[in-house]
């Protein structure tokens, strides 16, 4: 194959799918083994051209695909591939680093711990944390309890609250420890007096629950976790991103108290999947908690190696589509655009407000709207099937105190007010 | 910024870099820090050119790289990136899907799934498997051994051969598993008559293991599994891909019988990191140890998500590059790069028989040599910096009976015969 030519034709289908995106149904509106069905049984014997992938990319499954880069993404939280964090993705992929050990990619490793420094201060994190990038949060979360487990031996109980992320419980399964959920107030916030350590060696703090971003009283927590000598460890793997405009920072109080802390930038924070960042002020405990260097990765220079912090032994240079992002955005320009979708779903919000026959499920500290329409749960339910299936936007649902409700969350970087006006269009148009 | 320029620019930079990167010294010669300390210690305010990434590429980053796609890196396993891999991962970023649910990306969960049965045709595995892609090795085995011990409660303890990789010994740690290690004999092979399964929920087999490629005894291997009613865990993380030519499939006689497989695709597939595959015919079991599914995931369509089968909830779209890999070699292109690999690794070790002062430390199922110079592990030692601080190659080491042994892996699709035939040079001029 001729790397440039078809490189150039990649690159293209990339640059005009992005112009295109927003025409397209946002939620695949297909069959289950419908895809699968168009798609040759075996693998060629003989080498095809480049060419063909791209030719079966639009016939085959491009209808296949949900479009998380739509300017109608409204589903779950966004996930932004932006321009910066794609061709970084390029440049990742020929270089294909794997970082095993600091010799195996030096720059890999450094420019991790650099761009997570970077990263904390533009957060407002305290500085000295530790840093490293894990795929998702679920596996950052399971990481910081693994070193919460080892560092307290025979406390086998992780407490969250009823709304945090089902990655918490499967954390838990994983390492054999019990879960134990508080429950939370009228705002959907783990209730401080509720709150019940004993036997816990981690308690998980959330800054954005998925339901409906609610914020759990950080300061609260850590006040307990100090006094009963747990792991606290700050889940903002969505909201986090927000910490980069100062007026929102007082929803993050006490998370600088915390052990642990993950953000996921994949989330709102403009870099392609899959990159969440892990911060510690416990470093010394993760390396208890994950070192093993076995023989043949035993070498002369005494630094300690990003896989000793992590479950996997080998890392993708994640770092480097994070750092151009960072660089391509800047300070300014990261601020711009969170504010914005915060802007924009507050726009929405006052329209649901505002209208007779909707009314709003749940309060709103950041860029995700829940809300429903009066009426039944089953109605609701088949609202919210009518509008993704329309493919205009998508948009997905919790239940909140039993009742189902819709989720309306404003994240990616291509989303316009024209956007959200159509949104409310669809929605207004399907309930009527 | 402009996707189109930015992005031709960031494509030159890959193809050139993969023209010149057989003339970078192969192992980064920095010292820890350097890299970082020439890097801003802050982030920009203001947005800067993505031109500015590649410019500091080249002067900041490139000497703190070490060089995987050389084709003289012969330390560890490589890793290709082939032409096809980097620009399936382009376009895997441009379409930035998130797979969580099947409705989130049908064509990633069906792709995934197709690949992987396609995978598994191309290796000789029993049909019917039900395959997934995890980033790493460390984690797909961790998923094993996680759904290992969910299907025998109260059995606490895995078996592998003193020789099986460290990702094992992780994964137990996390799991709250006990490790065994069963001895190995003269050719680094688990003894079956010493394998003790009292207590295991699973045993580890490993074909090609880290330190020499040795291959267990699967098949013995799998009678006491299933005599004794344990899971029956192959890694074949490294020597997997070589089941792809039919005259290698007597090394892993008896692993159609294991209840999971890995293969990573990103160690001798040509596949940049990361892609490891992971078989079972278990699979209700895998979705019995990790399956969650919270109300804000509950959908309509009955279907089960991959997320199910796995750690993490949200997934890239890995498969792309591994099906378009596939394609773009295909079988014929598979086994010849193979192959190829092999006879450069017997040519190699044959040198190294022949030569006097030189000896072989292990036997050669695939393309890995272990060898030393005749004299003691210090020398050894010293040979091996010497050879990797000329940037020439690079080698990594192991020890073997105790003794320092330098390991000589052939793997990267860009190796030829004059780049071993350098390697060679290079050793005996390092060693006179």
């Amino acid at each position: 194959m001729s790397f440039r030519e078809d490189g150039a034709a990649a690159l293209e289908w990339v640059a005009s799918y992005l112009e295109r995106v927003g025409e397209l149904p946002v939620l695949a509106q297909v069959e289950p083994g419908e895809i699968r069905s168009r798609l040759p049984a075996s693998p060629p014997e003989q080498a095809e051209p480049f060419t063909n992938v791209l030719r079966d990319l639009d016939d085959v499954l491009l209808p296949g695909l949900t479009h998380w880069q739509s300017p109608r993404f409204f589903a779950y939280f966004a996930s932004t591939a932006s321009e910066p964090g794609i061709l970084a993705e390029l440049l990742v992929a020929g270089l294909n680093q794997v970082g095993i050990l600091w010799r195996t990619s030096p720059a890999l490793q450094e420019l991790e711990e650099l761009t997570l420094d970077w990263l904390a201060q533009l957060l407002g994190l305290p500085s000295g944390l530790h840093g490293h990038i894990e795929d998702t949060a679920s596996t950052a979360t399971m990481t910081a309890l693994a070193a919460a487990r080892h560092a307290k031996p025979g406390a086998r109980v992780v407490v969250c609250s009823e709304h945090a992320h089902s990655s918490v419980e499967k954390a838990c399964r994983l390492l054999a420890l019990e879960l134990r959920r508080a429950p939370v107030d009228d705002a959907f916030r783990l209730r401080p007096s509720e709150l019940d350590l004993v036997g816990a060696c981690a308690v998980v703090a959330t800054v954005g629950t998925t339901s409906t971003s609610s914020v759990d009283p950080v300061a609260a927590i850590a006040d307990a976790a100090a006094r009963d000598g747990v792991w606290l460890h700050v889940d903002a793997a969505y909201a986090g991103s927000a910490a980069v405009c100062p007026e929102l920072r007082h929803h993050f109080a006490g998370w600088e108290r915390a052990d642990s802390i993950v953000v996921n930038p994949h989330k709102w924070l403009f870099t392609p999947m899959d990159c969440s960042t892990l911060w510690t002020r416990r470093p010394d405990d993760l390396r208890a908690a994950f070192s093993l260097v076995p023989e043949y990765l035993r070498v002369s220079e005494e630094v300690a190696s990003l896989s000793e912090y992590s479950p996997a032994l080998g890392r993708r240079f994640r770092a480097l589509k994070l750092w151009a992002v960072l660089r391509c955005y800047g300070r300014e320009g990261l601020q711009e655009r969170i504010r914005e979708a915060i802007r924009l779903a507050g726009l929405f919000e006052g329209w649901v407000r505002d209208e007779p026959g909707w009314e709003l499920a749940a309060p709103r500290p950041f860029s995700l709207v829940c809300f429903r329409r009066e009426g039944s749960d089953e109605e609701n339910e088949v609202l919210l099937e009518r509008v993704n299936a329309s493919g205009k936007i998508f948009l997905s649902h919790t239940k909140l105190n039993g009742r189902f409700a819709l989720r309306l969350a404003v994240g990616s970087a291509r989303t316009t007010e024209a956007d959200v006006r159509l949104a409310w269009g669809v929605l207004r148009r399907c309930a009527a």
